[in-house]
């Protein structure tokens, strides 16, 4: 019956509370898990959309915000400095099990939202990529480098894996980290990993 | 300026992960806390939105579900079974001072969606509450009652705080719901407080 399906879905998808990221929240010191990240993430999308580089549907971005991570519940989080070769295959395989709970013009809906956020080549996806790459890098700003340090990441490496991604998404949102980077780090371009 | 501002307010709102609900999470044994329950609230409208007795925009209801809570990071989370005289000033009073981050328009526009949801009068604000009552009646049902043991709700406040609102958004939820409890639980309406 499609309302059973549905509420299996909504019952099924509670176990992205249970899966933590490498990020700690901004005001407490415990790691962020990915269902309170899609949340904060689709309301950053709600208020920063007119910084978009292109005009962008916010429906279908908050959406895309929304349901980006559920694909975890299966294959985990992967740490974005982390480069595991079958993580697509895996992340495709969890994204079939968990839309295919729903009647299926609603599961194919689901996918198609996903795979458009994980092709990034609309602009809402390159929108929504942008602001979830932010996310993660303010929280390291003020936690002093918290997944940084544990990862032993680079500063040129966090150039080279935000600055492409963001500013493809809003350039005017890279500029004002960029600043921001450069004022609260010291030496942020010479240090050897960790800047502080 | 209005980028940091928005920053600032996003930065802000991360304090809703730390506010913990009387709800437990369906798959973990921990109390969940408002900002996952958000995402989970924002997800259910839009899976089950074509269940609601009128017919609802969509986004509208999402947008509510997301900033709903929002006013607990300086009021606290309410059980629903609390009745306390100054909710609504202490609430009211928190809407001013977070929404009051934001620029002038945009801090307008959440006020009012937060108060149209307050008021429960509109088709949206009727169906975004009755899924708000719903995820938390369904947790208790999957942990055998845990929120309703720890403040000794009985059957019949369970049935008069539940089935109003619920059906009042979407009656073809409410009766799925109530013919789940009256299978699952057994003699629930004969029960002193606790059916299990």
């Amino acid at each position: 019956m499609e309302l059973q399906a549905k509420i299996n879905f909504v019952v099924e998808i509670d176990r992205l509370k249970g899966v933590l990221r490498q990020t700690l929240n901004y005001h407490e010191a415990r790691p962020e898990n990915s269902a309170e990240h899609s949340w904060h993430l689709a309301m950053a999308v709600m208020q920063l959309h007119s910084y978009a580089n292109q005009p962008v549907d916010v429906f279908r971005c908050v959406r895309m915000a929304l349901i980006h991570d559920l694909v975890e519940i299966d294959a985990g989080d992967t740490f974005i400095y982390d480069h595991s070769a079958d993580k697509f295959e895996r992340e495709n395989q969890a994204a079939d099990r968990i839309f295919g709970l729903l009647p299926k013009s609603d599961s194919n809906e689901l996918k198609s939202l996903w795979l458009e956020f994980e092709a990034n080549e609309s602009a809402e996806s390159k929108f929504v990529r942008a602001l979830d790459r932010f996310l993660p890098l303010y929280s390291n700003i003020l936690s002093r480098g918290y997944s940084w340090k544990n990862h032993k990441i680079r500063s040129h490496q966090i150039m080279a894996k935000n600055k492409p991604i963001i500013s493809d998404g809003s350039s005017k949102l890279w500029e004002m980290i960029e600043g921001f980077l450069r004022s609260t780090i010291p030496n942020f371009d010479s240090n050897p990993w960790l800047p502080y």
